[in-house]
């Protein structure tokens, strides 16, 4: 019953044996090596598309030195009020970016839609240079909520970003569950749908610490190599974040991951919507489910060992009393059900 | 018929002779000189109590040197949606915080309430050290929107916000005209409501370039003097900025100045407000008037010759038709007469 | 006897009259008043080119600001290791430019020499990401020592600085005196010598509070708007740094104000080298003469009353015994007579 | 033939076992499991005193972080114009600091002295806010030259240091290389010789990527976490450093593979200099050997399939002619053998 996060699991056996494998030899470094110039371009088939790829080891790192390559230090970068850059990085792109401004936006469902997007810019007027010039939309696929932006909605919301002289960035921590969800191809869901960078993760779906930034323009990303070095988060032994990719994207195994989490995901939500008392909060895309359970009923399951934490948001429509679970790689049929046993159990006895 | 903004205007007589004046001899630069000395200790006298005085000229300069003193940079600070520091200074709280993060607070008539950030904050929980700790609220006296904060609702605040571990800041770039207007003592709006550092404008006021950071608890002032100086804000002839505010808080001269310019903004209200269609959007508490005027009017006077510019905002509840008339120091009775006369011509020949 | 620095003193009477002129009437702020306009289009006379100039109140915030626009925040600036921006600016540049870094170069009288930049480039081999790429040369004109650079030289370190990829900052606190000194014209010292941004100072040489960034690629300035801007530097004021430029343009009266500074030290210079036992550290080319006393006679000087300081730099070769004095557009001739004859006194009553 | 640097290897066996054995379950991320906690405790066990410790993935966020901690924005921190942090990491402690100033020295053998400690401090003396204050002596042992510092010679370092008010940071990128040549314990070389905080590395020494920031005074360390969360560097699956560590610390393997690499590298640097021709540039305490060879011979080398670098620094003193040869815990006793045969076969043709 641990749906704490799914960083809280380790690493798939795929991804832990290749790591092993890498280790042979010496090799140069910095990512110097044959296996991250292979790995780089295995990116180009998974996208349809040549493109720079970079390789971190944190996605905050990833988001942050992205962003800080997307926007003038000076520049507005518009993001959901729930999302990770905004609430969860300890303003690590205020830092990184070298002091831009997020602009926080409501949207249901942790997602932001083209008239929100256009509201927001309407209420901060193009007056240079007093107002800070907007200039970057980061999107969450999926997001927070664990919902996901179709590929019209990206579209429209890109569409909107560079009519506005934005550029679009998303934040892909989850994006593997996103496209395994979608069932749309990464490049539809990415460049085709107009977004210019892509932070792909890793880490929270099998890997040990692995994210890749992905500049479809690669002309956009000389900037870079400078700002990851400078900020300490350029690897010596880069092969060993090269090693992870390389399994992780053999074989589609990073979406045969997040799919199996997506699917344990679902087996909760159905199996918690049928419960009399209990209520979902968002649709259950991708591999978290925010349950608002009866009073005392979330103290009971954690008493009986059940892992997971309170989801309290800005404009929090459940009060405090929204419940975050999420699934992994790791998650079995076998922890659903035991769950699900658990809060039937202590909603009867509270009836 | 100018009422584009109160720093459209040069400086006050009293002001610029002082500027003058000071002109003589050859004396220590950099703050060294005995005017500046006194001057800072005139501060104390205004506000009866031993604070510590830094000069700069510009609003933006004093927020930004002032926040980064109050906050780590990687804090978060509260402030109202439509605040200086999170519209007009193009990052720069960000930029000179080293990356601090803006928090903006929706709120009527530019005002924050305790409930407010009570919201705010359990919207952004704390998690150390995911999210930015909140760390400073800012406020605004008077605020963007021509309001004014009572001291009870200061004194509210500030309780709310010590409680939570801020301090608090006041951008008090109308300052004089919120004291003019609320009656109270400087000190009674500032420190005694629970004010920690000061931001005390002059320029907007009739000063050319002068701006005192307050700092109500002198230890809190250690570092200011470094960030002001490799920010490029520290003056070699300081005496100038000395001067301006010798004769700024000689014989209340400041609280003279923003007086007349809240009884023109009162009369330009009253007036605008007795004219059939013309809508006034907050309490003219300071010199500041938001009307919303009948559709086509607002061009008819600027063919005209009258000066204003359009007052767009975050949440704009006017839908783009409201409109800025500030007053200041300088305006006349025939000033605000010709244009209450212009405004009722056009609003006849419409209807 | 007061030496201690040019900007003890005050303003130009000229200068003075010309802010107090341009007190009246209401006018654009942040620079869209007439006069502005008018002065930016002098600097194109001065310089002879089409040029871009931005207004700010300090020389630190000219040059840092500058800088920022010059380098990537991940750049290396090659300077003089008793420049201004090294040693005088508690960190400014690389707090404005984001954190580049500075790499201070040795040099006799405050000068670099292209064998010296090829020297320093060639310990700090290029090698991206890891190094710090070299960005910009950075010179002083004229320099913390009281020389100046002479059109060959400049040509010859700019030529330097562009073959390595690097662009060519102006420190030109004392661009005045430099080019009172030499006799070249502006264009002459600064874009024809290779120079791309100038900063041109105003405050040390009778202005209250004025320097001018000049870029000669008006292109290379489109950031520069809105880093000062954030830098809390954009004056609402404009109209009052303009009219200091404006009345300091007019009728060479920067060049007389300069060039009677420098012909001051240049007596003080000739006055003391007759001295026994005197020494002139440096060239006496603007207005600082760096004399080494016998011992005890600069402290009976100060007793007298004298103002002026030690000058320790790093590799100081005169042991801590060196002393700085600078004339200013306000020196006399009695002055200078007054301290020769004093100096004279306690050197006879020593021997 | 392979010495072109440490980190060229992967990790060491134990090492690597270490990492997939903590691949089991579901554990706290962020550091909050008890793999995490067990290690940091045992730093206490192996400095012999409690202390604050931090772990990152890479060398030049652990430097950048630290220094954040202990300077700061507007300080200055003195290191050798050699040192990692001046030369090697893209102004990254410029930035990780916010704007920190480093002033490098020169010194033999890549060692500072108290003397040009002394002197950096009197050529740049203490007028606040003017310069930026020297807050931070950095030192690295061993040093990038190969060499070591003594345990009386840091004494006498941080004396001169703590004297000047500044703290001392220890760049241990090569710690584990110092402490196995100087035969002294780890807290000897460290805090009871005054260092203040430590930079202790594993990633050159048969880590995959594993640095430890390790502050001796815990009450230091405050803002480290939230810091190190804002620059991206906070893993959440952290087990997989911590493990690293765990392997690390275990049995002294730590010191076993680095006595090893020393001790490849001193039977490298005297079969060099045994050969007619070739100086070996500095001491070899440590895992570098800095031959300067015949001409050619560098050349027929690599042409044989040595992998080495040149290695320029600034005040080159053997003009462009050095290189670098690095052994590490994988080099043997026959890629040395057949390194020396190499060398001695082109010497001899060339004769």
């Amino acid at each position: 019953m641990k749906f704490a996060s799914d960083n809280w699991n380790g690493a798939a056996p795929e991804i832990m044996d290749a790591v092993v494998r890498a280790n042979d030899g010496s090799v140069p470094s910095y990512g110097g090596d044959a296996l991250s110039a292979k790995v780089a371009a295995r990116f180009n088939e998974v996208f349809e598309k040549e493109c720079k790829v970079f390789f971190v080891s944190t996605g905050g790192a990833a988001n942050g030195l992205a962003l800080s390559v997307m926007t003038p230090p000076y520049g507005m970068i518009l993001c959901h009020e729930q999302s990770h850059i905004q609430m969860d990085e300890c303003a690590g792109p205020e830092f990184l970016t070298g002091g831009a401004k997020l602009l926080p936006i409501t949207g249901h469902g942790g997602k932001l839609t083209p008239h929100a997007v256009q509201k927001a810019l309407a209420g901060f007027p193009h007056r240079p240079p007093h107002g800070a010039p907007a200039s970057v939309l980061s999107l969450t696929q999926g997001t927070e909520c664990g919902t996901t932006y179709s590929v019209d909605e990206l579209s429209a919301l890109s569409a909107e970003a560079h009519h506005a002289g934005m550029t679009v960035h998303m934040d892909g921590a989850r994006f593997a569950n996103a496209v395994a969800s979608i069932g749309a191809s990464p490049a539809e869901v990415t460049w085709k749908a107009g977004v210019d960078v892509l932070c792909f993760g890793g880490t929270k779906n099998g890997c040990l610490a692995a994210e890749a930034v992905v500049f479809f323009d690669p002309q956009a990303a000389q900037d870079f190599e400078f700002r990851r070095k400078r900020a300490g988060h350029l690897w010596s032994k880069m092969r060993f974040i090269a090693a992870q990719f390389d399994a992780y994207l053999k074989d589609d195994l990073w979406l045969k991951l997040a799919g199996h989490a997506n699917q344990m995901a679902q087996k909760l939500s159905a199996g918690l919507s049928a419960i009399n008392g209990v209520d979902i909060s968002y649709p259950t895309d991708i591999n978290e489910v925010f349950p608002v359970f009866p009073d005392g009923i979330a103290d009971a399951l954690r008493t009986d060992g059940a892992e997971f934490y309170p989801w309290v948001t800005p404009g929090d429509p459940a009060d405090g009393k929204m419940q975050r679970l999420i699934t992994s790689f790791r998650t079995t049929d076998a922890d659903i059900d035991a769950f699900l046993v658990a809060v039937e159990k202590h909603v009867k006895s509270q009836s």
